[in-house]
């Protein structure tokens, strides 16, 4: 497919090849989207619709090229019916809960094309979950009488897309829904999606930053950068900009849990690179730190465990390790742990500074080691600036592709897909659309004690290649500087 | 003159009819450099001198352009001698007094143009201030024969300049010392010197930032973000930063002073403007806050002041309101002033996190007038990333023309003077070099207690254009969203 909007009358959907099994336990909860095959798009004659009404949403945090996705869509459903009314639900899902919406035309779109940020119709981070919720969003669906609904979000959102798909297959409501794989976490890829979008610009964003602070780290020699990188759950975005940029240190969350590494190993391994540096002279650095490192710590994990219950009306003692665990904190942040407490009544381990936690921890250990170098540091965040920048030229280009798909799905009449493309390293002529069926990217998974059909999150892969590579590079990034400095994001 | 090295012969320093006086107090300590009076380039000869001897310093944090300043005067010297030897003295002014120094070969240096930092040589804060500092470098000055010393540097730094400069000429050694008006503060600047190096890509590297971020905080609608602006000194920064952003809010440090505004009066703006956007249904905004605000409040220049004399031996009492004003500070701030002192046991006023210092105090108050909205923030510091960036096309053309000036200066034997280039708000090749007398940007300043001869610190001008604008602008930028979104810097 050629990525033009004049080349979508001109091709059509067929089965791909490649089957996408789905799993048992999924085809019982969703029968109907179970029966879909990958698609692909070959040569062919597809006749222009007289009308097509379609509805568009943005949900969740924001991501570079989201404003792209929806002027793809716009040209495509233009291209592919006479007539088009593109609805878009404000303030994330609960637009299409509450029937909130604006008319998206050509003249507000045009404002937006490249553009970063969610700001058009804005999001949020509700559900189509519940019962209520799924029933609401249908009578909106139906009032407005909707050929098809985007739904432009993360694992959660794709998968209330799959179970309003299905609710509306089943019930023989002919509305599309499609899901666009988005979010900066780089946590959503499988068989059929490469990536999802956001990632490339959030990661080149970041990487920018930590670049010109390595060679402030460099030039001044007297400063350790703690940078904590936004992303509560996969390191995606840490082991890339790690590659980009070649840090003294990165911690890499899935590394942390697969080998049980203690917080107290962390320090360790941070104090011996301090003195290892000191004694050759340098007394800088900069280390990268997952923002939901502390999650992944599986003795944290075990200590906000006993914490919950210990703070609850059970009022349950700690053992004897999570104590320990509980007094080598910092007072400061012992302290937040137990007042700062959700509604639940629950610690709230993502309010713990990652990257100031380590820091402090780091400078304890080194007075206990009589450490006699010096050492200061900085902590620092990176986060909100790397999601809603302009989109790169590769996301503006992808989520523009993404949306074309999109369109070309509802105008095909293909209900509970999640659209993609593949060969993305390769220049963008060359991608090829792979539609994927959403029922075969879910799997059964716990949350909150009930087994739940989600859409996979794909953590790194601590075998594969990119972490490999990583692997071999860290140590000399330790001991030498190596450091990368990439340059802001260059539009063309 | 044309910003190319080979227009360097066919030119010639001529006093600048415009004459630069000298305050009658700075004639008596500089007696020599007094004299001089400001330089421009005309046409005319320059026989090429059999050889240079040159010597180069980093002096201070650093700003983007340095290692271009390096390159014009290696570029420079050359055209202007058959041979030639560039000493880069290491970290900073100590490299200079202690004799430590790389030879600057092309090789070397070409490696390094157009890049950001310092870490070609690195950079320190140490003065050449104390008759040992000054003795030491001229024995390093006379060992090494140097005709000339280039010292890169902020105020601090040319006041060092001057200093050397004129006990050279006093004692008779042939050494030019050239000074290079370096800070990414945007505080050094005069009736010569329309800019400092450094300020335009730290200003468009954080604007960029902000830019990226005011789009985060409209997409999510839900975050207030508290943006520290490095920079203890002028406002310059932010004042550039809020002129290319449009904020919700920005405070200028001098603004501050001049009204006299307490820290409540601060934070009253604040808890209006979110108490005003919330009813507007706006939970959300863009605060700039220049680092060092808190040392122009008046009342906390009074409360330090006390503080540092209650908790020396002396023990004195604060004063009623400086009690009051000490209270009202969250506890953990008044405990971090209390607990972390410098080595003569003085609050480290620097250490105070002015971000999250008002936040606190904004959630404090919000508390007080029982406000029922929601309010969320994060506070952020943007500093580092700016000072060692990639130089802007800007920077990196303007640095080059300023080291190829210098290095003009030295084969000419002008010593005692700061290069500078006007019309600089036009194309490269009209700018126009000015070379002005050091001792003409000094005055007489209370530093720790003594007169000293410095050079001014430029200060945002309350009645100079650009404040007027940003005064003009600031009230619709509180109620509506004007928010910009600079693109990163882009390379041709």
């Amino acid at each position: 497919m050629n990525f033009d909007t004049h080349a979508l009358l001109k091709t059509k959907f067929v089965d791909l090849d490649e089957p996408a099994p789905v799993l048992p336990e999924i085809q019982s909860i969703l029968p109907h989207l179970s029966k879909r095959r990958p698609l692909k798009l070959i040569e062919g004659v597809t006749s222009r619709r007289k009308e097509l009404k379609v509805g568009v949403l943005f949900s969740g945090g924001q991501a570079s090229g989201g404003h792209n996705v929806i002027a793809g869509l716009f040209d495509s459903l233009h291209q592919l019916a006479e007539q088009v009314t593109l609805y878009g639900f404000l303030g994330g899902p609960i637009g299409l809960i509450l029937g909130n919406y604006k008319i998206l035309t050509r003249e507000l779109l045009d404002g937006y094309r490249d553009q970063g940020g969610f700001d058009l119709l804005g999001s949020g981070r509700d559900k189509v979950e519940t019962e209520e919720q799924i029933a609401q969003s249908k009578r909106v669906v139906q009032k407005l009488g909707l050929d098809g609904l985007v739904i432009i979000g993360g694992d959660d959102s794709n998968t209330n897309a799959a179970f309003l798909g299905e609710e509306f297959e089943a019930e023989g409501i002919p509305c599309s829904v499609i899901g666009v794989p988005k979010t900066i976490d780089g946590d959503l890829k499988n068989a059929f999606v490469e990536t999802s979008f956001g990632f490339d610009t959030a990661t080149k964003t970041y990487s920018a930053t930590i670049g010109n602070i390595a060679r402030d780290a460099l030039s001044a020699g007297k400063y350790y950068f703690f940078i904590k990188l936004m992303g509560r759950a996969a390191s995606h975005i840490v082991l890339e900009c790690a590659l980009k940029t070649h840090p003294t240190l990165a911690f890499i969350s899935e590394e942390v849990e697969a080998e049980q590494w203690k917080l107290s190993d962390l320090i360790d391994q941070l104090v011996n690179l301090i003195e290892q540096r000191s004694a050759a002279g340098k007394n800088y650095g900069v280390i990268l730190i997952p923002e939901g490192i502390v999650e992944f710590i599986p003795e944290m994990k075990q200590l906000i465990l006993e914490l919950n219950r210990s703070l609850s009306d059970a009022q349950e003692e700690l053992t004897p390790e999570s104590q320990q665990l509980f007094e080598s904190l910092p007072l400061s942040f012992q302290k937040q742990i137990k007042l700062e407490r959700d509604p639940h009544g629950n610690v709230q381990v993502s309010k713990i500074e990652s990257d100031r936690l380590l820091l402090e921890m780091c400078k304890k250990e080194l007075k206990v080691r009589s450490f006699k170098g010096k050492f200061s540091a900085q902590p620092l965040f990176l986060g909100y600036e790397g999601r809603s920048a302009r989109p790169s030229p590769f996301d503006a280009t992808y989520t523009y592709a993404l949306g074309l798909l999109a369109g070309k799905c509802i105008a095909s009449e293909k209900n509970g897909y999640m659209v993609g493309l593949r060969n993305l390293n390769q220049p963008a002529v060359q991608w090829i659309p792979v539609v994927a069926p959403l029922a075969s990217l879910m799997v059964l998974e716990e949350r909150k004690g009930k087994m739940k059909a989600v859409i996979q999150k794909a953590l790194v892969d601590l075998h594969g290649a990119q972490f490999k590579k990583f692997q071999s590079l860290r140590e000399g990034w330790q001991r030498g500087d190596h450091f990368l400095y990439p340059d802001p994001i260059q539009f063309t």
